[in-house]
């Protein structure tokens, strides 16, 4: 039984990110290459510098094709089952920064039909619900307009279709159920799913005959779906997808991934600022039994949901981090002022984010692509 | 070993009907059947008349609803992997004989997407030449306009994966395998595909939200096809699909179905008619070595290609084609002659045909069902 699984459906046990690229095959972002991305993005993100991105497929051949003039052009996208959380967000907000750096065009694809297939319980009409909400999160990253393309997969269900067949005669079931787990009682429709999945990483190949490379950003669990994609690229003549792999921000409860199925340990986009807050301060930290004990002996920032919070999304500056974390351990830190701390951030963020939701509802159109 | 073998992809060895429905699970179309449906077409069809339309599903239930006042909508199709040959003309002119008697509409699938997958050599652009081709064949035999909505799968597909992920949630890959023989080395493309071809069994319920019965003429070996559409109908609250089977006409040479891999064997309706002659004045007879033992001992019509024309499609008046019978069998009619005479009917049959068909591509618009 390994200690940890990691798989686009399930993460669970505490993740070791060492022995997950190990497992997957993929290259730890090491030094070299960050100096490498240092010198296109003057200075480096806070993703990179903190190894939230941390893994990477073919990176040095997209920065290769880029420094010899052939752009790429980026994919991600979201499995729409619920509303956005701020996990979610880490590979969006890391997306738009590459867009900026590499003036890269963005496909988003919103996989309503998987979540449809996958999901028992899940309704035809919240799948496409979702998809729109979705949708609005994205915009509201701000991305270029002009650059971004944002399709759910049952509206641009004939381009996808005629493209995930072509990629689908090169995949057999033996292959599929090795990648992706399935088994005789997995239904037809989410064994095909991984060939619509594939259909963006060779989007300009496909729709326009341009072969231009494409670089994934996404959290390493949906590194599975892009292994076909890069068996069949050969095949097809297309390049294989380049792909660059983000950790998971832990949920405010005791270990483990951000769960939208226990709504206490996310934060969603669209909660209430308060309800936000409130979250808060009931989350799991490294803080001692009583303010006296934390005072002798210190908490535990490494522990700490709180502290990563911080760490991922609500403290860029590195010294007021490491600030952080030294009064943590020391002492100094309480954990009620430090949650306070937290939330204040994230209402302020949350008020912000809902504003440029708002106004997504009127550009919306402006990014979607249809049939 | 059977010694005969029909699934959708393959028909071997001389088909026993008798024993297919036994094997299929299918019903007789018995005289009590043929005198119900007599009432309604006033004269039976010699399709029907000559047991070339043999077995059904629900028919009975059909006619009941039918007569009850409850309209039925019939649906076909073809998998365009080539031209088309007379075989194929078989249930489509028996569909429109259906469309007269009962007013019904008819949906018409042109699956290139199923040939594209399950051919390895096929290119997609073929496949999708075919359903254009294919169509003026399907325009040509006749059909209301107004009644008639032709589909390319590919053309359509963002309506039909729409509908397919739904169907397709309900058929494991277990399900699939058994009715259609699927392996590990089948492609996820196919192993889907069933769920595509299921989607017009529904069409009225799920675009319109009305459940109309369907009633679907085919040749017997797509049967499987609708078997889980069947299964999964009153999962989804759906009436189920009804069916009607005919036989194959035999090729022009030694047993079998016509084969458009042995373009000797077919017909097409895009030969020329002098082609067709040829073709014609080349096949497998029952006729004896030479014209005086053919004068001494006669023919033998059962085993004879031409015959087979003459019952299928080239004489309607069940007198003469007693008095063909007879004749042959008595030694009174030679191979040679009988040959003429099926040549010149065909050659008369294609001359119109071809000119409806070239008709059909100025309203080919009007027919065709696109996203």
């Amino acid at each position: 039984m390994p200690r940890f699984v990691v798989t686009p459906w399930e993460v669970k046990g505490k993740v070791d990110y060492d022995k997950l690229i190990q497992r997957f095959g993929t290259q730890p972002i090491d030094g070299k290459l960050l100096k490498r991305i240092e010198k296109h993005a003057k200075q480096l993100h806070v993703f990179l510098r903190r190894g939230i991105f941390f893994s990477h497929r073919d990176l040095n051949w997209i920065l290769d094709m880029y420094e010899n003039g052939k752009k790429f052009y980026l994919y991600t996208g979201r499995g729409p089952s619920g509303h956005t959380h701020l996990g979610h967000l880490i590979p969006w907000v890391f997306t738009k920064h590459l867009q900026d750096v590499f003036g890269a065009e963005l496909y988003f694809q919103l996989t309503d039909d998987e979540k449809f297939l996958f999901k028992r319980e899940l309704a035809l009409q919240d799948a496409i619900g979702f998809t729109y909400d979705n949708a609005l999160d994205v915009i509201a990253c701000g991305f270029d307009p002009k650059k971004t393309f944002i399709f759910s997969d049952l509206e641009y269900a004939k381009t996808l279709y005629k493209m995930a067949i072509q990629i689908a005669k090169h995949i057999t079931f033996s292959t599929a159920r090795a990648v992706f787990g399935f088994t005789s009682q997995s239904n037809i429709g989410i064994i095909f799913f991984p060939a619509i999945q594939a259909a963006p990483c060779f989007f300009p190949s496909m729709l326009k005959g341009e072969n231009i490379p494409c670089l994934i950003p996404a959290a390493i669990d949906q590194d599975p779906y892009w292994r076909p994609s890069r068996d069949v690229a050969p095949k097809l003549g297309f390049f294989k997808p380049a792909q660059i792999h983000c950790k998971f921000i832990p949920g405010l409860g005791k270990g483990g991934k951000m769960s939208a199925s226990q709504p206490e340990t996310c934060i969603f986009t669209t909660d209430l600022p308060e309800l936000a807050a409130k979250k808060i301060m009931n989350a799991f930290t490294g803080g001692m039994g009583t303010v006296r004990e934390q005072r002798e002996k210190g908490g535990n920032p490494n522990i700490c949901s709180v502290y990563q919070y911080f760490y991922f999304l609500f403290e860029d500056d590195d010294e007021k981090l490491r600030k952080i974390y030294d009064e943590c351990k020391g002492g100094e830190r309480i954990c009620g002022d430090c949650k306070e701390a937290l939330a204040k951030r994230v209402k302020k963020f949350l008020t912000k984010h809902q504003e440029k939701r708002e106004r997504a509802k009127n550009i919306i159109q402006k990014f979607m692509l249809r049939d």
